[in-house]
């Protein structure tokens, strides 16, 4: 398999996204990589080129450009050729840790959508407190108004991952609403919980909140994409708030607070490493035609790599393929 | 001023309850109380009935009753009897810990709305992180759908509630959103920011997004009310799970981590406190004829007596009559 690479996206571009590209080279020999980049900069990080290609270009798409019309002005960006490449069927997935938006209209607008498909769905895997589980949440942003059969399909989409990636047989599916009652939310929820319920395929177990999603209820959580951006931000904002509270308050305490917090830093260190969410790979855009990973901008090498190994698992199981074959029946039936 | 109080709402009544109005009372010369609820429970506790007055009743609306159908059927609830008598302006405001539907449903079909208020909007006062000011956010949950015209209007009704209450001469609002630009989120989000930018008596700072919303960006956050009621439920969902992942992470990350916590111990209390939310009083549904005011169900008595403050000031503050005032002359106008 040949996954194409925007090298240029990210704080730690192209360093980290180089280290991470060897790491999975040498870890999988089924794999082949296109880097999309600055070769000056690029090349001097790749000492043995094996199954690595580089394709230079000097454009690149900011993180603060405005995504669609950089993506169709910028032809020439790192990340859009990497995504074209996709298209041209010179590779099988996409990878970037660039401006999020940006790889939303690469994959819906270059590598498009999957027929049969309403709207793709962003999907980021979120940790669970007593396990490692993990659980995925659908729809996390890539849309801002969703209608009932989106959020039916997110679910579809979002089972193939579990299965595949996360080797869960029967992945429990849940849909993130106002109330765990079944006539709980506004219109779009209420008919997107028949939608779910009526599927004997799916193992619904009916509405969950955002107060213990966290818990693990559901391995794949479904939302419309305004609710699960802000549900997703939150997470992220509270986790970063309160670990700046407790270091702050460790800090400020007195010498036996501040002892004892230098006593603890085994510990800190695992409360770390559980909301550290890169060891499940990246956010997939569920939908369309060929597996897109997005990994956050912050992503270090160990973060690539994760992710490339998410991208590994989903090309090797065909996850795509199963997505498309389920929405041809869909259409024929 | 005479408060009506649900005395068996929540998980401590009616103990905490009871304490809670009492030392309101000692410290508030001009507050008088009527307590609803069991007389044989809440008599004992009240050895000095200055300004206080009990009226019995044995029916109480459970944490699980269906809210609408409970507060229609069981007249003679504490929490529907406290309700209808500020109905009949034998009180000027209520408090409540119970069941938060049936609170919503006294405040809406009880009470009754305020001429001109389309939807009424439930505010919590939510922590921040570097000051001790925290900041509202409104709807946090009374309406599952809304319009734009509901969002405009809370942010009208958080205004005048963070200048009495809160002091704060000219609130910054800010509309919660899937990004901080202008033309960011679905029809309503969009159209709200209109609404509110046009707005040449709103301190309109834009779109603030979930992740820093902790920071205190603004003092007024207004959203739709299926988001809020996500984005607060994540809140508290996050800072729970995380909280758990420590306790659990420094007592079994051996000897000297756990004796690391218990030197810290200050430290962590420091952090609780911080995220303590009963400072700064209970939720206020705004947009009804009167103050009404929910508190959390594991309310302690220190949580009743900050609620019961925050009451006080809104009485004394005239806040709802601001409302009143402001919507009668838009009607007009």
């Amino acid at each position: 398999m040949k996954i194409a690479i925007d090298a240029m996206g990210g704080d730690n571009a192209p360093e980290a996204i180089v280290k991470g590209v060897l790491a999975a080279r040498d870890a999988f020999s089924d794999m082949e990589f296109i880097l999309y980049g600055d070769q000056a900069q690029i090349k001097p990080l790749v000492s043995n080129i094996e199954r690595i290609e580089i394709q230079h270009t000097d454009e690149v798409i900011a993180g603060d450009d405005e995504p669609v019309r950089s993506v169709r002005r910028k032809k020439q960006a790192s990340m859009v050729l990497a995504a074209q490449a996709v298209k041209d069927h010179h590779a099988d997935a996409f990878f970037s840790c660039g401006n999020t938006g940006a790889v939303l209209a690469c994959g819906i607008f270059v590598i498009g959508r999957i027929k049969g498909i309403e709207r793709p769905g962003l999907m980021p895997t979120l940790p669970t407190v007593a396990t490692d589980d993990g659980f995925n949440l659908i729809d996390a942003g890539a849309n801002a108004s969703s209608k009932p059969n989106h959020l039916y399909q997110y679910a579809k989409m979002g089972i193939y991952y579990a299965q595949d990636v996360r080797k869960i047989k029967q992945p429990r599916v849940g849909l993130l609403n106002n109330g765990t009652e079944y006539d709980k939310g506004d219109d779009l929820h209420k008919e997107a919980y028949q939608l779910l319920k009526d599927d004997p395929d799916i193992n619904f177990i009916g509405n969950v909140e955002a107060t213990n999603i966290l818990e693990g209820p559901a391995d794949v959580v479904v939302s419309d994409g305004f609710t699960g951006n802000a549900v997703l931000k939150t997470i992220e904002g509270t986790a970063g708030a309160l670990m700046k509270v407790i270091k702050h308050s460790l800090l400020n305490s007195g010498m036996l607070s501040k002892l004892g917090a230098a006593m603890s830093k085994s510990a800190f260190a695992a409360v770390k490493d559980k909301f550290d969410t890169s060891k499940y790979g990246g956010a997939v855009l569920l939908g369309v035609a060929a597996p897109v990973v997005k990994s956050h901008g912050a992503s270090d090498d160990r973060a690539v790599y994760y992710a490339l190994t998410q991208i590994h698992d989903m090309v090797n199981k065909q996850t795509v393929q199963h997505v498309i074959d389920y929405f041809s029946k869909e259409k024929n039936s």
